[in-house]
């Protein structure tokens, strides 16, 4: 797209393009949790992740209602930012020898994930808002919360032990 | 890297990691700012993204004084997370038609490049102080302040003026 067409001509279309790569952003994270799973020492780190697969599920099914709402279906586009963000975070992970170091780069490596997320919903809402959508902005305003809550619950757990034991890993 | 050898043992080994992609990525946000001025509509969008050169490159000087502070000299590392991003903001603006929808969606490509900005900063001073040190986390702090002012003064105009005209481009 956009060699030969400029297909986004309204702000419902850009609305429905965010959508669609947002859409796609939950798929990839919903694949790349569980390799993080795998990686992580913690068992904190762990079942938060855990918890977030869940949680991720359940933010595409909202989007899939949001799509509906929309009178459109659901459908991914590709996204090279969360593409380039798991990218980023795989690239660190491998340079990684000490399993606490690895804790807190995959802690990092999350919050940039939900930091792409609370962007693109911020915007999703903001859109819905002026295109008098208030019913959409709602839905995803649940999974915007959501996201922001596990940003933060990533900096407690970060703070209060992984970067610790990251700092001692030679004790 | 990452193929043959991990190289990266210690918490202070991870903070110079990220001190390197930080520093590719205010180079690269560098680069693509003059482009997002040359596309944007609004006088104050246009504005703000100048502003924004002017305190990106002292980010990036900041990063300069983190990297000596830490007895290395600065040196980028190639960060997939902000190539994607780029990436991700120009393939969009390449499909929009309407000059109005197009700032509207800059503006919200400049957000998540902010929110990339936070996650990393977030990350290298919560490393910093637990490596105890608060002299670097001091300095990284100040940008960090600056990111979450511009990404706030971005939802401000986004929402005050940008997304409305965007909202209303075929009046």
């Amino acid at each position: 797209m956009g060699l030969l067409t400029k297909n986004i001509e309204t702000l419902d279309d850009a609305f429905v393009h965010v959508l669609q790569t947002t859409y796609y952003a939950e798929k990839q994270i919903t694949k790349a949790l569980p390799k993080m799973i795998d990686k992580a020492t913690s068992p904190e780190l762990k079942q938060g992740f855990e918890t977030h697969v869940r949680e991720t599920e359940n933010h595409a099914h909202r989007l899939e209602q949001v799509f509906r709402m929309q009178g459109t279906e659901p459908q991914e586009a590709t996204c090279p930012a969360i593409d380039g963000i798991i990218k980023a975070g795989n690239s660190m992970a491998g340079d990684i020898a000490d399993r606490h170091v690895l804790d807190a780069a995959l802690a990092s490596a999350a919050q940039m994930v939900e930091h792409y997320e609370i962007a693109q919903y911020g915007t999703l809402i903001a859109w819905a808002r002026q295109m008098g959508r208030e019913d959409c902005a709602k839905v995803l305003a649940e999974t915007l919360g959501e996201e922001k809550a596990t940003d933060e619950k990533l900096t407690r757990l970060a703070e209060s032990r992984i970067n610790r034991s990251a700092k001692h890993q030679a004790a």
